[in-house]
């Protein structure tokens, strides 16, 4: 990986500032909710488009502005720390496919864990599910970390249009158009797996339509919420 | 929503000043329990009758008393900040339709989640299950989030003379003729909904008949002493 | 309730302070390792035999020296605060019928009432059962609180010989020779209840015999361990 | 236990302070991460092979670098507190069994007391199964603690060539060319016995085949990430 011709901002200049402290509160934030190990990595899109930031070789419980790393959208070097984690590739290849994508969550949720790997999928019993297919989020059936550009490449096109994709026996991948949105709906398809695990004990659940899940889509959504709490439980670790 | 004759007290007198605090220590209770994640809000009606308030579009956790927002059951602004929550009709619509209930919680609980879209309903095996009807809480059915009066005044007529609803794939609706009477019974019915949600794996359990209900009833009941302790846990809280 | 004559040791004398201290820190922990909630009360017998200490009618939690009770087995008030616990019948009933109990706890604990209204029993499959019945805890049928020396009496003879009693739709009882030993056997019970929870969704178990249980009982056990480990959390809890 | 020829370094030499530090790390980030209860116990080889080090008759949370004790590997006591673990043969027959296995973690993981007991065995479902044979777990089947020679001889023998065993109604012993990967793996085998745990419920689900599992292992790993999330997860609670 060598630097390449890119003109965007530089890694360490200050309009990236606050994109990359939004990038460690959401990286701390997924550790505070409890849907990441000590693996797991969060990304952001940089405005210019064609590179991102993310997490370099670091839990993202102990992520830091210090420990990102820039890579553009072929995984070559252009700032921060040299230690990409391994499976850049899920970032890459995803923001490639997808230029709305602003945000990539990867985590080995243990919701996401369970339910890649059961042959039912994820039905949408809450209105939460209303950022995902009415089937559930996609499959990604093969072993291996993602950790070339081949997998990563298999990786988006199993994604396709969906908000996120469960990596058999592995984890997931969830997208937004913002950290906010990625974060939000990673926790929301944490919350969806473990009311789906609960459920299927009870017989045949009553599962949302597509009707109802486009009334519950047609009202308003208040994302600011959630993310004013989530990292108002960030903030209260810290000083504790 | 314009201001009315209302002639009640002002948003910002003394004697307002507890009841703002306990609904704020209210609201911080649902989010240090568990049962609301950044969504939910709580309700209390004033001492005169015709008016509430809640929470302003803030998460429970992060409520301050700076954060409340003062309606009538019109939904009409009467004080405070100026953010009503999208589901007032919720609180509006109840209150309106049952005159004892003075404080109305609203969560996304996950174990009224749970029972919202099952076909077999909440049914009592514990004696928290006093304030129940015996066959459990109702079903409001419709999708949706309730932020008109048509929606609220359908959520009341499901509600009827119960303490708690259930909003199908959505969450709940708790009553109680005082802020703390609605908050013990959403832990309870949460408690409750756990409890049934692992009986159904041991095949049928020994239900409550109602005459045992009763006989759990006719009992004294002692609703100071959670209070007291829930107010512990959130000021150990805030303190640590 | 009179003050009786009773000779053993004054409430607020020097050689009770000890065991009070004791007993608080029971309530303590019964709380922090979330076996209880708002409810349930933890009691210790003086030496003399003939009276105990108990928690005046506040939340495990919540317990201090002061607010600690003390009756006779009759329930005659002896010292402390003047509120005993409503249910003060299960200590009395208990120790009265069992010369050689000093602690009873009494908690809502969830695996408890789970246990107490399915059909199955708790059956050992972990080698702390080594302290219940080879069929597990005997169950007292009856609705209603313990309020009264008739419900306390037949409690205790459902206890009968056993270390604990399920109160079905309420919570168990557990009792030992010392507070340490009822408070182990009250956590341990919690985690026995979970683990057949759990088990049951597999098919028949692998459950302990008679033999392979008396095995583990021959073994050395080792309660000062774990009574430092849960003391060592509660003072945690307290300096943080 | 006599001292005898062992002509390693002294249990209070500076060599040995690292090492001590990183057991006591290891013991607090089991219990802070709750596969272990006031029980359990982990090891750590001296560099020299024929001693080893582990907790002196103390809780996981509670050890400290004074309450350690230095034993060979027929349990001699060597230095440190006099207080062997009743179970020291399950570390040292361990060690005996397998020169390479340099730590050796015992708990009563929730999870592991569960698959200990079952039938099915703990199938791979997760890629984190990589470190175990592709049947699960071997299950120690007898009743008792680990508290002799011959005990802790079968129980090695159970263990056979797989980097963890299941002890039957008891727990798990786990482990490692290190502290960090007993450890870890001691957190990884909880994590995959409570998604087996809750795949059970969805009717058979995809098990990983040899062929898969050899995929996920041929990717590199990456322990260091995870120790320092841990250690950074204890250092926290410290300083709260």
């Amino acid at each position: 990986m060598a630097v390449t011709d890119f003109n965007g901002p530089d890694f360490d200049s200050w309009e990236l500032r606050e994109l990359k402290e939004k990038l460690v509160n959401a990286a701390h934030i997924l550790d505070r909710e409890g849907v990441t190990d000590g693996f797991g990595h969060v990304s952001a899109r940089l405005p210019n488009g064609d590179a991102f930031l993310t997490l370099a070789g670091v839990s993202p419980g102990c992520a830091t502005v210090e420990r990102l790393v820039m890579l553009d959208l072929d995984g070559n070097y252009l700032g921060g720390e040299k230690a990409p984690p391994y499976e850049w590739p899920i970032h890459a290849c995803i923001m490639r496919a997808r230029s709305e994508v602003m945000s990539v969550c990867h985590t080995h949720s243990k919701w996401s864990s369970l339910f890649s790997i059961l042959k039912g999928g994820l039905q949408p019993i809450h209105m939460y599910a209303k950022f995902l297919p009415p089937s559930g989020p996609p499959i990604y059936p093969a072993a291996g970390l993602v950790g070339t550009i081949e997998r990563g490449a298999a990786l988006a096109a199993a994604l396709k249009d969906s908000a996120a994709v469960l990596l058999r026996a592995h984890g997931d991948a969830v997208v937004g158009n913002s950290i906010e949105q990625a974060i939000l709906r990673t926790l929301q398809l944490s919350f969806l797996g473990e009311l789906a695990h609960m459920a299927v004990a009870h017989g045949e659940p009553l599962y949302l339509s597509q009707d109802e899940l486009a009334t519950f889509s047609a009202d308003q959504a208040f994302p600011a919420r959630p993310w004013e709490y989530y990292l108002s439980r960030i903030r209260e670790r810290r000083s504790s």
